[in-house]
């Protein structure tokens, strides 16, 4: 008999998981959103199988549960649905960060695993008109799985990870994930909007080359997703950005001491550090995306 | 009658001007370089189609010479050299500071024009066996004219940027190209090396996204020659860190205050921004390289 993943919220990351698990084993997709539009263009173009307008139907029949929502609609999701999750459902979400959601999720019964999973992916596009197959090829995935989690669901995971092409899946807590996600993730983000924030930003234009598209890309973020990302992570966040700003003064620093050698010794460093970790991902297998590749066409007949 | 380009330094940058230059007008490519591989593999793979060994009887055929060094070595070469260029002849370089250049170049003959010129374009790595036909493709090619440049210099480097398959031509001042720079490319890569400086960096292997993978990408960079260009135009970058600084500081004191209207507001404020640059720059028709592309292979040959 079919088994149904639901996935609620079909947007960038939730429309991008549905078109992923596309014949993943004998799981069939049920799509759930609050958009009319989003739920018909994701019939429409195949994004899932069926839809359902009634969140607590598409529970009842849901053998695994993905919550594809910003972070305090997942928590607020968790605490209005508690009661209509099917008896052995199987939870999980895609946020990036970890701890709140843990948080959230522990209102679930005893009935339900929960597995709280952070798929590395995305890009600086919203809605499901961006939504790609392959969004989470030669990506990570990291579970942070514990005492609601039950091993059966683990290994769903796994497998599922590798089905939607990631390169691995990293197990961690949730505080070591929020920890680090704010300096590998949510500091570039940081980063790219301090950046376009020069007042003489748009008279730099003519002048970017591909280290400046690279390191603003991110800028253009969904505000409110990231609001809520950088606020409930912002101990961490913050930590991260001391350690940026010290580490930034002391280039600063080389470079205003006009001591050449001593700035070759720390850019050779640098550079050195760079290296090993470009090894270390190679290693692993994980990759990043093609950017240059044409966006999706938007739906015409979307209205 | 052929005319010749003389390329005087046949490394990423220098051979992917050789390359890109194949086909342009009545022009026939020589090459020069102080490594004996380099020149053999130029000729092998076809970046040239001729080499010269001694720059003295190049430069005595160059009806446009192109220099292609580090900074130092560039304003050595004219010093050097300045006796040795054929009269009439239009000579211009691809360094990425023009203040300094330009300086080298005043001991030029009036017998000689100069263009003063910096494709914005590059990658990580460094060699011809890295270097790209395409290379250029998309790109901005920024050139600093002043007295020493023919206007008929001028309109043959306008007519070259376009058989490169740069999106558009930038004139501007030494003065003004080096301080721009100093924001848009130098302190992206100050950036990426400060980023790499962070002591827990390898245990944050398998969290990383294309986020910090773009944002780190340059790092991995040329020592000798990034210091050169950061030393040479070091009142410029050090003012464009401190205002990064100022603006990295102001995110995080907007995290800090946990309020998380004026957070959104200000990330609304930046991301629009750079939404505008987004809109400018496609105005332009400038475009990013495909970085996901298969590098070169290296040449099993070479010695």
């Amino acid at each position: 008999m079919k088994k149904n993943i639901v996935i609620v919220g079909l947007g960038l990351i939730g429309g991008s998981i549905a078109r992923a698990l596309q014949g993943f084993e004998d799981f069939e997709r049920i799509g759930v959103d609050v958009s009319q539009p989003t739920m018909r263009y994701a019939i429409e173009n195949g994004v899932v199988d069926r839809i359902e307008e009634d969140p607590i139907q598409a529970l009842a029949q849901g053998d695994l549960v993905f919550l594809c929502l910003h972070p305090r609609g997942i928590v607020d999701f968790l605490a209005e649905h508690r009661t209509h999750f099917k008896p052995g459902a199987m939870v999980t979400d895609v946020c990036g960060v970890k701890g709140a959601i843990l948080k959230g999720a522990a209102v679930l019964p005893d009935t339900v695993s929960f597995v709280g999973g952070h798929p590395m992916a995305g890009t600086e596009f919203s809605g499901i008109e961006h939504s790609l197959a392959n969004m989470f090829q030669g990506a990570h995935y990291i579970l942070t799985p514990n005492g609601q989690s039950s091993p059966e669901h683990i290994a769903l995971m796994e497998r599922l990870a590798r089905h939607v092409g990631c390169a691995d899946v990293i197990k961690t807590t949730p505080e070591q994930h929020d920890a680090i996600i704010a300096y590998t993730s949510q500091m570039m983000h940081i980063i790219a909007v301090s950046v376009c924030d020069d007042e003489n930003l748009f008279q730099y234009q003519g002048f970017e080359g591909d280290s400046f598209r690279s390191c603003t890309r991110v800028a253009a973020l969904d505000v409110p997703l990231w609001t809520q990302l950088f606020s409930m992570n912002s101990d961490a966040l913050c930590a991260a950005l001391e350690h940026l700003e010290t580490h930034l003064r002391q280039y600063r620093q080389a470079i205003l001491s006009g001591d050449t050698r001593a700035l070759s010794e720390k850019l050779s460093f640098s550079a050195a550090r760079k290296r090993q970790m470009n090894r270390l991902e190679q290693q692993s297998g994980a990759v990043g995306r093609d950017r240059t590749q044409p966006r999706p066409v938007r739906n015409a007949e979307r209205t």
